[in-house]
């Protein structure tokens, strides 16, 4: 087969990609490794960014997030003793759109056929050939059968582990990493949230979270060391401590349920340097991965994706091959500005096992001067709804 | 000797407070273990917040620090490519003031003898008494004769080594410390400054900074090991390694000179709390260190000086015990505000041995973000000049 753009993976990004080179007319093919419904029973985040609500609005998507979707204008911090709400619609004009990150899947998802994107599950074996020259492709097997799809460009969007990243030499490319010493466990129930906005907690006995996917599907966290073990954590252990970490208030909204979902996911911030390298580009967690306080890791992979396409379609319009060297630059200065904000609240929001009293105060000082300082919340705000592209 | 206060400590915290209750008529004397030339001789920070300027002008005293000092309007960051102006007057109205500890304390102590601030120099063995009754009282040594001050109130402005705080009981206090696996190694030379303003610069080098006491005293720094010893620092190697850090353009405008003054100054944030125990108050250093990154030390001992003196007229003019029991919580939350925006600030313009790549790259970041964000600006710049009191 042959395409123009071969692109590897279709989770959010991959079909992100693939929807927008098709309205543009422009040849791809997406390969994933999964089933269609594996894909859609991976539970991931669910706050957009307006930039990534943009993105389906241009592929005329939007139909369903903005009839199901929770628009929300603000969240809160909780430190223990109070909620300290950013008020992010006031702060920077911009809402943040509640919508998960399976609903929109679903959504490109359901719409491929029609649009004439081509989606090939079960791809296995996918690997990566000639990247670094002009005619690059990309290998698998499918049914018992050996395939191959010739392409002038691969994007990886295979996630952390697939094969797209490991394709580039390790002596182009350059990583730094910060591993985190606990994970969340997390808690899907179909109860009503205990806030009509979400609740990122510090307290005492570490963080919590409470977040949502609709009005009648919660979705909780708290942290727990690396060594916790799910089975030690029934669902009346989980509503309890979240409860007391929550606060009183929260307490007091919390509607207990039965667990529809419970995990423990470690932190990371991750980065891979360069995002592009010859015919090969990155996009998403393939080259960056940022700890899910923030919500920045959907809506990173969407801005990734839109340059990834601006730059593509120069290539493809007007034979502009400086669009696509300067993908990576370009990417890479968004990727790290979230990467620094989303380190930021996690140092902010978690109890760290290396912190002393002193740096513990420090913790509590910030969240003093966040509820002190319009111009602190205009930081956080403007953060949280995405810096400009 | 009877008062109704007696001050520990000659520096500026001391001579303020005391210059401010004899304004209002309240009797007062300071303790001061070394000599007046002694305490002149120390050299220390420069940059004065506009609430320190405003006790100042209060007093009177204010006539030499502004004919001599120099009003800035702002101050530059550098990330070893550029400088990255935080323009404080645009973005807070206000300005600080460059003008020596030194001098303000010259000032304050050339008017103690014209208004009836009595200051007793060379007071040795200086203990504090009964600080739980309503009749504490100081004892010390001079001449070889015992003496004795009865007072209605204590306040400890005599340091980080001073016997105030040690006076309160281990079990009343609660401290919380960080010390910096670095010192800052200071120059002072009679040469102009490289620039009209103060440059904090992030370099793979380490930190640096260009400082300065006037048109033609110049005070610069850079962050060295704890291990480093001071004879190995030729002034010549100091000028060199400042070159480098400071960045090309600031280099240019270096001019050399022999120092006047050199030293290695280890780095510590530290709180002692609660600032006050019976008929003792804590002010300044006392009770809480800053590191010198943005300035807050002298700030931070006048802002305490200021919630003090508020407290102690409340006490003698209208009795009211409240706001001597409420000094502490008062004084410590901008203790603590100070304490935060001097730790990020120190956590982001140096380099910690600790820190890998990412963290490094967090730094990076979180200096483009500055660079870019107005919101960002006027967050340093509202802590810079002086959180509101």
């Amino acid at each position: 087969m042959r395409t123009q753009v071969a692109i590897i993976g279709a989770g959010p990004a991959g079909l992100l990609l693939g929807h927008l080179l098709r309205l543009e007319g422009i040849d791809c093919v997406v390969l994933e490794r999964q089933t269609g419904d594996y894909v859609l029973s991976r539970i991931r985040a669910g706050v957009l960014e307006q930039g990534t609500v943009a993105l389906m609005e241009r592929l005329g998507l939007d139909a369903r997030m903005k009839a199901e979707g929770l628009p929300h204008d603000g969240f809160n911090l909780a430190d223990g003793e109070r909620l300290i709400r950013i008020d992010i619609k006031a702060l920077t004009g911009k809402q943040v759109m509640v919508y998960g990150q399976t609903e929109l899947t679903r959504d490109l998802m359901e719409a491929s056929e029609g649009r004439g994107l081509e989606v090939i599950y079960q791809a296995a074996d996918v690997a990566l050939h000639a990247i670094e020259s002009d005619a690059p492709y990309v290998t698998y097997t499918k049914d018992g059968a050996e395939h191959r799809v010739d392409a002038r460009f691969i994007v990886g969007c295979d996630g952390f582990h697939g094969p797209s990243r490991a394709a580039i030499p390790a002596s182009v490319g350059q990583t730094f990493e910060r591993v985190y010493p606990f994970g969340w466990l997390g808690i899907l129930a179909d109860v009503p949230p205990c806030n009509h906005e979400l609740i990122y907690a510090h307290h005492e006995r570490g963080f919590a979270l409470a977040s949502q996917r609709s009005h009648t599907r919660s979705r909780y966290y708290i942290d727990v060391p690396l060594t916790e073990k799910l089975e030690d954590w029934s669902d009346a252990r989980i509503w309890d401590e979240l409860a007391i970490r929550l606060g009183p208030d929260a307490a007091a909204h919390i509607t207990r349920g039965p667990s529809i979902e419970k995990s423990i996911a470690p932190l990371r911030s991750f980065v891979f340097e360069p995002m592009r390298h010859g015919s090969l580009l990155l996009c998403g967690d393939s080259a960056h991965i940022v700890p899910p306080t923030g919500a920045k890791g959907l809506n990173l992979a969407a801005s990734d994706v839109h340059y990834a396409h601006e730059a593509l379609l120069a290539f493809f319009r007007r034979a502009d091959n400086d669009a696509v060297a300067g993908y990576s630059a370009k990417a890479l200065r968004r990727v790290w500005a979230s990467e620094r904000f989303s380190w930021s609240l996690t140092k902010l929001m978690h109890r760290f096992p290396d912190d002393g009293p002193f740096e513990r105060r420090m913790q509590l000082a910030e969240l003093d001067y966040i509820a002190s300082s319009e111009h602190a919340q205009r930081v956080i705000a403007e953060n949280y709804v995405g810096l400009p592209v």
